[in-house]
This record gives structure tokens, C-alpha cells and sequence, in this order.
């Protein structure tokens, strides 16, 4: 059974429903802007890119959806569906990336027919939806550059298709690896408190039918001690200008212990991923969540009831734990800074 | 409240139900030995010295329980329901150790009086209780030594009251420094699969007015990152004579993770669980338990059903990663091959 996060299909955005995974693979499909929001505010899709593609697509049902003809009327009303629609989840910074995308379509065009204009905004989400698979596509060969025939690889959390249009960006390395008839292994770190690890990527891995095992966090260690892991690949949230890189939290963890059992770590990383306005990790701040994330599961308290507990949900990886920053720019290694600049030039 | 683990009362031995906690806490009462032998099956305690000492107290209910005055024919049952006793799990060390005791306190006996024998198991059984509360209050003095006002420390799995009499092994150090007004702070790792880490080490804290947090095996590196942990203290399962200790999986990952951000490691450690005949960690067998610990919570599958996993329950930490041994008869730092052979002289 193939899992499609998103497709474009007659002006409808259809979304698997992340929220019943993985017990149950049902689709949402949204046929206006508000079923959007609403799908990006719930988390019926989640993963920056696929939200970024997503938004793309919103506005481009907004366009279709407003009725006036008068071209004034209709882009005062299309822009300010597009500020509404930014508002849906305001931490991700895929989704006013794409936003900022389709205004600079609106803002830009010196007509004054909503017909073309209608026509210009579906063909740039339509972009946007194709660059992700590219870009993801392109990392994934990157990455398989760097790993040889019947390697297992250990990841953690989900930087998989279903965070993406398809591929993935840690996960692509699987999907291209199939494509071009080369066998990997993956082992999935569970990834407490919200479980993306065991719920989405063993998940996503298991119905593509990639030989994949589901372990706990705390096993990853003993795996790599077994001599069971050739390398580490994850995704990332946000990369320093120094290569300090931000992701899920245990990412951290597992590099350290990497580092210990002389397995390379690579960063699955899209280049809008990089933030080299970001001097070192000490300026990325890091979230904190709802203990009960920790507490509760499904539904029952794990421990006494008024238990403290500490959720950050994400960790910085110190650059000196990465062996390497993988884009689809390129495969940038240490110094970073010099790096990555290089792939920005 | 105060959860007691094993009480002796009036010839019965009552456990709180460990299969209930944390969401119910009730006290079971064991009035024969097949109550008590279906209480250590059944998990209703566990913990490698409770369940020597329950075994103990066991024995001497089969004792009051024989109803015969005829002493050998009293001996022959005695005995054969020590056998039975001893089945009721295989694994756990301190159960077969514990009914050895008892046994050569029945073929010890030279008289011929049923009644004096009962006495003399009653108060056998009473001593090994006993010297278990001692020597985990020991080993809490010992640790207590080796940190300092105000410091917190980071403990995996349960090795506390819970699994003990009284004060654990670990956990000693909490209990001791509140009788001697020593403030302590305690991060919990959650200890997946089964989670004694919330269950019973964050339960137990939390209940005694101990301060504790709650967190994620993968959130261990972020604390120690952001200094808030002074020393790691765990129990473990078997120590080979060069100091290799095999604990609940996971204990290795934070004691690299510990020696990454130099934070000291000690195991707490009774000296029954030193195995002065295995010479290292390779001659501990990791056992393998059933996957579905890792892939459904509470009823409900978190992966796809299929999904293969590996759920290794222990795993062995080397001794170069151990700063200090310390068991009640002192405190052992490498080399720990001289250093154990010294505390058995």
C-alpha cells in the first residue's frame, strides 16, 4: 500500500490524514481554502515541506474559489486570504515561505485578467509541489553516494515522504536506493514523546516495503555496539551557518553516541533548511512542550499524576558530531562555514 | 503516601500490587505459599531483592501451612514446596538464592520439634529482610558520599524501594540524604519499553516528596547538555569481575552520553549481584523479549502491524565507562578486577 502525503488532482489538495495514522490510512480531500487551514492547523499534514506545498496549493484554491470578476476586488481578497492562511501554523517556516511565493505571483503580474492570473497561481504551486520532489530526489542520490550496497542505516523521528511531497529528505536515501535496485536496511529510533519514529517512519518504510526495524530510543546505543549500523541519517528543522543543526529532540544523542562507536552522521538538509543568518546553535531556541506528551498515552498516566517533567522537543547537534551536511546542492563537510557558504554563491 | 513494597504481618506477607501501579495502588495479602508463589509469577513484586526476600517469607508461610506434627514427614513437604517455590521464576536470581537459605536453615536443624523449626524459618526469613534494608541503606550512605548539597542526579529504569525492601539500591541515595537532610533533585529517565522509569522510579520519588523530573531516554544528552545533571546513579542485573555491568537497556547509552559531558557514573550495586566467575561482559547473554512491548501501548498498535523490531532488555556497560562500583561493603574504582577481588576477602 502506497501512502501519497499530498496530490493535486482537479483543483482539489488531497491529504492523507495524519492524525489517524497509523492505524488508519484515510484521505482528506480539501476542495477550499479554509479546509486548508484547517488541515495545516490540525496537523492533518505536518513536515515543513509538505506543509509549504501544501500552502501553495491553498492559495491557489483561494484564487479559484473567489467569484468576483473585477480584478481589484479579486486581489484585495485573494492577498488577504493569503495573510489568513499564514496564520494556520505560525512556527513553520515552510508555510510563509510559500505564501511569500504566491503573493510575489500576484504582486507581480501586470494584468488584469483573474482568468490568467488563476491559471499563473496553480502553475507556481505546481512548481513549488515539483521542486520538493527534486530537491528530495536529489538528496536521496546524495545521500546513496555515500552509503554502500546492503548498509543499514539508523534514523530518527520523521524526515520521511510523509513529511514531504515524496522521497523525504533523511528517508529519500531508501526510496532512490529502490529505484535504482540498490538494498539498504533501516533501523527506526521510536522518537518519544510523539512516537513519529515507530507511528510515521517505520511506518512509511514498512508499507514501501523497505526492510525496516522498529527499536526504542534507548537501544540505539546496543545496535551500534552490535556492529548493526553503517551510518546515521536524519533530518533537520534548522542548520546554523557553523553546521550546528537543530532537529528532533534525541538527535543529539544519538550523534554522540555515534561519534563513540565511529559511525558517521549525516544531515539531510534542502537548502532553505540553512539559516546562515544563524551564527552557531546558541541561537536557536529550543521549544518546549506539554508535559503531558511525556505523562500520558493514549489516553492513561504512565506515572503519578503531579510528576514534573521537562519536554524540549528539539536538540542542537554540535557541527563537530556531523560528518557531513548532505543538500541537493551538494555534500558540504567540515569547516562548514566555509562550506556552506560555497553552496549559497 | 508511602508505598511499601513487602510488609511481614502476623504470619501473612503483604505486596503492594505492582501491576496496578501507577494508576491504582492495592496491597495484596499472601497467606499461603501458592499466594506467594503466584504474586512472584505474576509480577505482583518484582525486582530482583524483593523477590528474594518475598521467597524467603514464603517459605516460612509453607511452614505455619503444613499441618502435620509428624517431623519427617513435615521435612519431606517442607522441602518439596521449597522446589516448587523456587519454579515460580526461573530468571531471577535472588528467588533460587533466597529458597537455598531458607533450605539450609530446614537441613541445618538437628532437633525434631516442628515448632521450634517454623520459629527458626520465621526469624531466618525476618534476618534476610532485615539485611536487605541494610545493605541498600548502606550503599545509600556510600553514595551519599560521592555527591553533594543540592546536586541532581540522573537514574534509568527503577532500582528503588519498589524493587527492593526498603530505600532500592539506586534510589538509596534519596531516601539517606532525606533522613539526613541532605536536599537532592532527581531526573528520571522513562526507560522504554515498559517505562519503570515513569511507572515506578518517578512514581516512587514523587510519592516519598523526593524532586523529581520526568523525561525521555532521548532527552538525557539535552540535560547533561545544559548542566543540569552532577552524577548518574543506576542499579544493575549482573557485574562480571572486571567490572562490565549488565543493567536495563539503555544504561550504557547514559553512560557514554555521560562520559561525552564528563559526568560521573556509579552502580549501585549489593554484592550478591557481583559474579566474581564470569571474567567479562561477553559471557552475559542479553535476552531478547517479545516485540509487542515496543509496538502497542496500551492496547493500541503505534507502528504498522508487521513491523519487525528488536527489543533487547539489557545491555552491558563496559567498566571504563564506570566511574565507581559501590556496593555495601565500600566503594570500588578501577582497576576493578583488584578492586572486587579486595571487598570479597
Amino acid at each position: 500500500m502506497e501512502i501519497k502525503t499530498l496530490t493535486w488532482k482537479e483543483k482539489e489538495l488531497v491529504l492523507v490524514d495524519q492524525t489517524k495514522l497509523p492505524v488508519d490510512v484515510e484521505y482528506v480531500a480539501c476542495k477550499t481554502l479554509e479546509d486548508v487551514f484547517v488541515a495545516i492547523r490540525d496537523m492533518i499534514v505536518r513536515g515543513a515541506p509538505a506543509i509549504g506545498v501544501s500552502a501553495a496549493y491553498g492559495v491557489a484554491i483561494a484564487a479559484y474559489e473567489i467569484t468576483t470578476t473585477e480584478f481589484d476586488l479579486y486581489k484585495t481578497e485573494l492577498l488577504s486570504q493569503c495573510d489568513y492562511l499564514n496564520t494556520a501554523r505560525p512556527t513553520a517556516v515552510n508555510l510563509s515561505w510559500a505564501v511569500e511565493e504566491m503573493k510575489a505571483v500576484i504582486n507581480g503580474y501586470e494584468g488584469q485578467s483573474v482568468a490568467e492570473l488563476k491559471a499563473l497561481l496553480e502553475k507556481r504551486a505546481i512548481e513549488i509541489h515539483e521542486e520538493d520532489i527534486m530537491i528530495n530526489k536529489t538528496i536521496g542520490k546524495n545521500l546513496l553516494s555515500l552509503v554502500k550496497e546492503d548498509n543499514t542505516i539508523l534514523t530518527h523521528c520523521n524526515a520521511g515522504a510523509l513529511a514531504t511531497s515524496e522521497y523525504g529528505t533523511a528517508l529519500s536515501v531508501f526510496y532512490v536506493a529502490q529505484e535504482e535496485g540498490v538494498t539498504l536496511h533501516a533501523y527506526a529510533d521510536e522518537t518519544r514523546p510523539r512516537q513519529q519514529g515507530a507511528k510515521l517512519t517505520a511506518f512509511e518504510l514498512y508499507n514501501a516495503g523497505v526492510d525496516v526495524t522498529l527499536i526504542t530510543d534507548n537501544m540505539a546505543a546496543e545496535v551500534m555496539k552490535e556492529g548493526k549500523i553503517d551510518a546515521v541519517i536524519v533530518g533537520c528543522d534548522r542548520i546554523a551557518s557553523n553546521g550546528d543543526t537543530a532537529n528532533k529532540i534525541g538527535t543529539m544523542s544519538v550523534a554522540i553516541l555515534a561519534k563513540h562507536f565511529n559511525i558517521p552522521v549525516y544531515i539531510a538538509a534542502p537548502t532553505p533548511t540553512i539559516d546562515m543568518a544563524i551564527e552557531s546553535g546558541k541561537d536557536i531556541p529550543i521549544e518546549e512542550r506539554d508535559g503531558e506528551e511525556i505523562t500520558i498515552i493514549n489516553g492513561e498516566y504512565v506515572t503519578a499524576k503531579g510528576v514534573k517533567t521537562y519536554n524540549p522537543s528539539f536538540d542542537v547537534t554540535p557541527a563537530e558530531l556531523i560528518t557531513a551536511i548532505v543538500t541537493e546542492k551538494g555534500i558540504v563537510r567540515a569547516p562548514f562555514k566555509e562550506g556552506l557558504q560555497a553552496i549559497f554563491k
